[in-house]
């Protein structure tokens, strides 16, 4: 029998991002989906760590600095804020964002102990981002034992790719292992592809590429309303060049370095992950950073160099491989806030159609493009803690409720 | 002092072309590079291996079937042939291709005891190819110990590649090491670009992409006459998939693999050079018997498919590096013979200015663009040995003789 959730006065939905450097929080009205309060706690394992919260009025209380050793440090801050607001005990539900949960787990899933233990197995697939997130769900877990935990895989956007998308030309028994092209960033495309149905008719009409560029960066190819092809494929470190992240690489580097004698896998993947990259070019992975020092700096010049070139090249494949493009979207920390990136990543695209009014760009409009330009270039939020809100709604869903319904989405879009 | 050749009566110089799969030969009239036999051995270290040769007019001596247990075999097979023919003592030079020499050996050289030992050295760059190469030198440097012999790299034309394309975004004790971006093919684009000076004015204002498509497949964008950057990184297994080999991989994808505790980075580069690509999809690498077999056969159709879809985004990526494409070129085994995949390649890329005339394609036409195609497509043959051959004779110049002389190249061509 399907289980209804009477909601009672004022209650709120938690979500928790886990991202690579961060923990991004919020909670969510559970009816109207209004953000009552978002945050971020950063530094978490270093000397110093900090937590800012920002309140439905876009007020910010001064960042709180911490000493977070662990995600469950972070995690019990969480928790004592809720306490300090007053909206512990009016918490519903619980939304957590989680990079992979292999081929059987991508859509939105109650945590129950059978997933658990399913995605424990898969410690191997994500060996960097699962066991953080599963450490912060089982604080959570601990804290509130009878509340629904719902979690969203970032996974979930590229499920339908075609199979040449989808599968890698390696022999056979590692695919049966678990080693396909997974894709991520997965909730943020999925927030991104619901604005633009809100905003556009005939949108599953059109050839899209959602450029979500941040410390860690993808693009997805979409078509038909669905993901097509995507940058990166088992692990969150392939596609494009990134802060820390080396990119899809020639295998034969990879054997270079193993050949070396002086790594496991394991310290491979640390190198791999953190060490490689624009950190690896210049000394930092922060775009902020390099596109200061870049007049100056040769080291610097030469990874944000290196970064537009692959995001141009990246831009161009996937647009070949939907045999097209109409739309561009950027997103992510660099896509929305960085004018200069998106202007050198758009620069000599017009062979493809692709041109952006430079002064469109300056001025941060949504839509960038050239009026003689093919491709329609935009600037778009993106926001994984709503999606993952909805999604925990909905998975929750029906409400009783007496009061007319929203559309959950319209309604918290206007946030 | 410069060493002058006396040439004296015919003189032949032979090429020598260790390939993935074969031993190709070919002997060029050394004063008017005329080319006289070509011939291919393949087979090497099969229980059955076959030698075919080609005389000047065309006429081809039955395949001899034999047994070449290793590359020193297949040598002594084309040492016996030299006798046989009678041009075994007019030969006066030896060319050679060689896959790589690093950073500091790239343009032709003559073999010297210090180059060998540089070379030995560099084994661990290119442990799949160096060492067969280095053992068919040492064959014919025995049997020919006076003459000169003439190494050319596959990674001459790559060398001006701009920084972000010649580097890796990884640490940078690993690039001190010799782990940087070589390219690879580069026999093939020099030929190519050599003819295509030929046949046209003001080719160094093109921006142009050569496809080399065969059993190793790569791509080069060249800009200003130069290689300015390339599908192929450090060995011959990255960029595109291939019959045999991966292509480019998320790193994810190898740690995977090699977690799996059962296999050792050499074992893995065996799998990946030999087991993965096609071969993998569909048990057999064979471009000519996969398109046999795609009507009925899934695996066939899907190694095809992952084939040319490939090849669509590493042209697009390619174009967004040079910032545009006025030439395509299709050369190599599939570029040249096979119709069907230049058409399945070129299908879908108005998006770039990219079509192909469905008929010139079909008639096998050298220009295969649509008229209405912004790119000029065609199809060119391209001649490794014939480029050794040039570069052999040019290191050995200035050539004693009374004779007028030609264009060496230009000679060559009309074969």
């Amino acid at each position: 029998m399907e289980k209804y959730i009477k909601l009672t006065g004022e209650q709120f939905i938690l979500v928790l991002n886990l991202g690579s450097s961060s923990l991004k929080f919020a909670i969510y009205h559970h009816k109207t989906m209004h953000r009552q309060w978002s945050g971020v706690i950063i530094g978490i394992g270093k000397s110093i760590g900090s937590m800012e919260v920002t309140d439905s009025h876009q007020y910010s209380a001064l960042p709180k600095t911490e000493h977070y050793r662990n995600i469950e440090d972070a995690g019990t801050a969480i928790i004592h804020w809720l306490k300090k607001i007053k909206k512990y005990s009016l918490i519903s539900a619980i939304g957590y964002r989680i990079v992979q949960g292999g081929a059987d787990h991508r859509i939105p899933e109650i945590v129950s102990e059978k997933l658990l233990a399913d995605l424990n197995a898969l410690i191997f697939l994500a060996p960097n981002h699962l066991p953080g997130e599963l450490s912060l769900i089982n604080t959570f877990l601990l804290e509130f034992p009878d509340l629904k935990h719902v979690v969203c895989f970032d996974t979930n956007f590229h499920k339908d790719m075609p199979d040449h998308n989808k599968y890698y030309p390696l022999p056979a028994k590692y695919k049966d292992n678990g080693l396909i092209r997974y894709g991520f960033h997965g909730l943020s495309y999925e927030y991104i592809m619901h604005k633009l149905h809100q905003q556009h008719a005939f949108i599953d009409q059109k050839k899209i590429i959602i450029a979500h560029l941040g410390n860690g960066s993808s693009m997805a190819a979409v078509t038909f309303g669905k993901g097509f092809d995507t940058t990166m494929g088992i692990s969150p470190m392939g596609g494009l060049v990134m802060s820390t992240r080396c990119g899809d690489l020639d295998p034969g580097a990879i054997l270079f370095m193993l050949k070396q004698n002086d790594i496991t896998p394991e310290e491979l993947d640390v190198k791999l992950s953190y060490e490689s990259g624009l950190i690896a070019i210049a000394g930092t992975g922060d775009m902020k950073e390099l596109l200061n020092l870049s007049g100056d700096n040769q080291q610097a010049e030469a990874a944000i160099k290196l970064y537009c070139c692959q995001a141009k090249k990246f831009i161009a494949a996937l647009a070949a491989s939907i045999g097209g493009l109409d739309i561009l979207i950027f997103t992510g920390g660099i896509g929305e806030n960085s004018p200069e990136i998106r202007e050198r990543i758009c620069g000599e695209m017009d062979f493809m159609g692709l041109k952006i009014d430079r002064c469109l760009n300056l001025r941060k409009e949504k839509v960038i493009s050239d009026q003689n330009s093919r491709v329609s270039v935009r600037v778009m939020a993106t926001n994984e803690e709503c999606m993952i809100a909805m999604h925990t709604k909905n998975i929750l869903a029906p409400v009783v409720d007496d009061e007319p319904t929203y559309s959950s989405l319209s309604i918290a879009e206007k946030l």
